[in-house]
């Protein structure tokens, strides 16, 4: 009597383990319309759930795509509660700052370098009161030429460096996706081309963009 | 007896009266450097106390400067929280608009006609939250030429109308600077001249300027 | 024998004459993509055309266009050799200023104010140095918005006066397309669009937007 | 007698090259601000001279400084004739593409890329057509990071290599002054300064930097 008891005791719990809630890390990926295409078919969000799959870890995670096209850091703040504090993630994938820079020249409407910094920091200190993880991107690219002769190279390289700064001094991990995009162009764009490699029209993901942005990316996940 | 009863009574009314908190109404300028120069002597801020001062209406007020050079509409909604809500002001005047329009041409760092509607709802939504009342302004000048020959004459039209537009639907005073600061040109500008008649240099505001934006804006403080 | 030897000699004048080349006035309309589409079908220099036919005057004019997308005020500099001097005209139109007022803010490279003086006359005094005829016009629209809120409206007002003053110093005919596009728009474009009334995109012009300019620049041709 | 005849027609033919014109070589320095301010004491061009002297070889040149400030490619076109042409140099050295770029966004007035090649072949045909030799130079610095992230580096380097492409096209010699400075500035510049190291305010030339460029234009004169 005593082991029917216990076995059925394990049972019970077995039985419960599996209807429990699973504890799911919550990853928002705010940001752009780079984002934006990213929870679609082939996107780099819909890949990192498949590089998610793949090992076996998918059911541990819930990524959520928070992007809409046009998107500059104040706009981020500017709905950071309703997309993302409102949904309580266990992780924040800051990803923005290519409009901030090309809508200087497209539109005269980018960002002031010092309140690109400032929204930025206003971001950072908004999420982590509430508790969540922080993982900072470079913005990539405008222009996959690799002699910095994209007309815009001079300003992503300064974000970008605003934004290695904001890691370092507040600890956080970098996904260096200009870093990384550079790499990889200089390896694979000996024609020096303006599109093609990774974006199909200077700034968005081809396939290999978004395989690319989502190795990156989970790389950095699966180390938090 | 009854009559000492009743000069007791009132003697300590009178007494308590005078050691009762006077009720001033804190009202919070928030703007940009147009507002920031308003709190100096000559600026329209403190032409507006002396307005208040002359009315004998001074000891009900509480005039507060808000302004810093080079806002945008954005960058009062990131210090929202910090320079006007938690001082719990009675009406917040929003005189913001300048820089949204300027900057464009100047720094490739204008705000978006959608963003620039969509940051200013916003900021009335969380000031109405707090219950606040609000006035709201146009932005008057960059240039004082009456002919709609100063560059940016479209955006300011353009950005003065959804000023106007969102005062109409929420029912909010407006301090109409634009169209004030143009009949006057009309009138003394006859020369069609860039700036000298209430700007120094096409901005921002000389003597005569700050006192013809104390007298817009009292005129719809005493309304309130 | 001898009314015989007259009215030979009179019949023999009236048949040479009558074989000697029509000296045809040579128009060349030298301007941007407004221009380049002008020559199509239904575009306003074909419709020139149609009217000078319709009065029974198309014999004595030979309508030539010559607009290249794009082009600002020094870009006509630079091809007036090859596309108009070289063509020995005897009338000169020059339609430009849309582009370099458009180009500031679409891709940073409009025309300085003062430069655009300074290459619009140099344009004028070489064409009169070669003896042409010249008609000017100011730039129609970038918007057709009646109230002075399409965004370039400004820099449109200043380029179309230092172009009337042009025309004014040099005694040179006007087509005067700014000020009557905005006259049209006040009487039938009353719902204040930004296009669809004379142009299909604020800019280019749509069938009546052709028929309009054919129509100005008509009756400035004829009283040449 | 034969001796001394020979003597005397040797003393003669002294004498006469004495008195014969001295056959200068007249060098036009075609450009901006940068060559405006190079005819100064302490200017480039000043330097030249110095350099020359120094050499003994000063009175073989005439340097003759022509810029203006706040030139572009096509203001160089535009007085191509009037301070270049009908001076008749032996050699135009073209120092031009500081402001093509840095107009786009401080005015909204740069330059297109496919509009500074036309205009600048077009000044090279022209300059060529009259017989002088050419000496092309790159735009130097619009900023002195080293890490390319001033602002307008990536036009910078385009327009750069449109240059450095004409040279190659054209055979002509190049004084590759971006080229120079930022290897200058890497050994230089180890703090990654915006300016002070061979510039005053990122643009403008300070003693190092006029000494550096007169030291690279001599290097190309000598050469021709």
């Amino acid at each position: 009597m005593k082991q029917i008891a216990i076995i059925t005791f394990i049972l019970t719990l077995f039985t419960l383990s599996s209807f429990m809630p699973q504890q799911k890390k919550k990853v928002i990926f705010f940001g752009d319309s780079i984002t934006e295409a990213g929870v679609k078919p082939g996107g780099y969000i819909t890949r990192i759930t498949e590089l998610a799959t793949k090992e076996g870890s998918a059911a541990k995670y819930d990524f959520v795509g928070a992007g809409i096209g046009g998107n500059k850091v104040y706009d981020l703040y500017l709905r950071l509660e309703d997309d993302v504090l409102s949904k309580t993630p266990d992780v924040v994938v800051i990803y923005i700052g290519v409009n901030d820079v090309w809508h200087k020249r497209s539109y005269g409407t980018g960002t002031d370098a010092n309140k690109f910094e400032g929204f930025y920091n206003a971001l950072i200190k908004k999420i982590q009161a509430q508790g969540a993880k922080i993982i900072l991107c470079t913005p990539a690219v405008i222009g996959e030429r690799t002699d910095f002769s994209n007309e815009l190279d001079g300003d992503l390289n300064l974000y970008s460096n605003m934004i290695r700064n904001i890691a370092r001094k507040n600890n956080l991990p970098l996904v260096d996706l200009r870093a990384a995009f550079l790499d990889y162009n200089k390896q694979y764009n000996k024609e020096n081309k303006e599109s093609g490699i990774l974006t199909s029209d200077r700034v968005h993901l081809n396939d290999k963009g978004n395989q690319f942005v989502a190795d990156e990316m989970w790389k950095a996940l699966k180390q938090l």
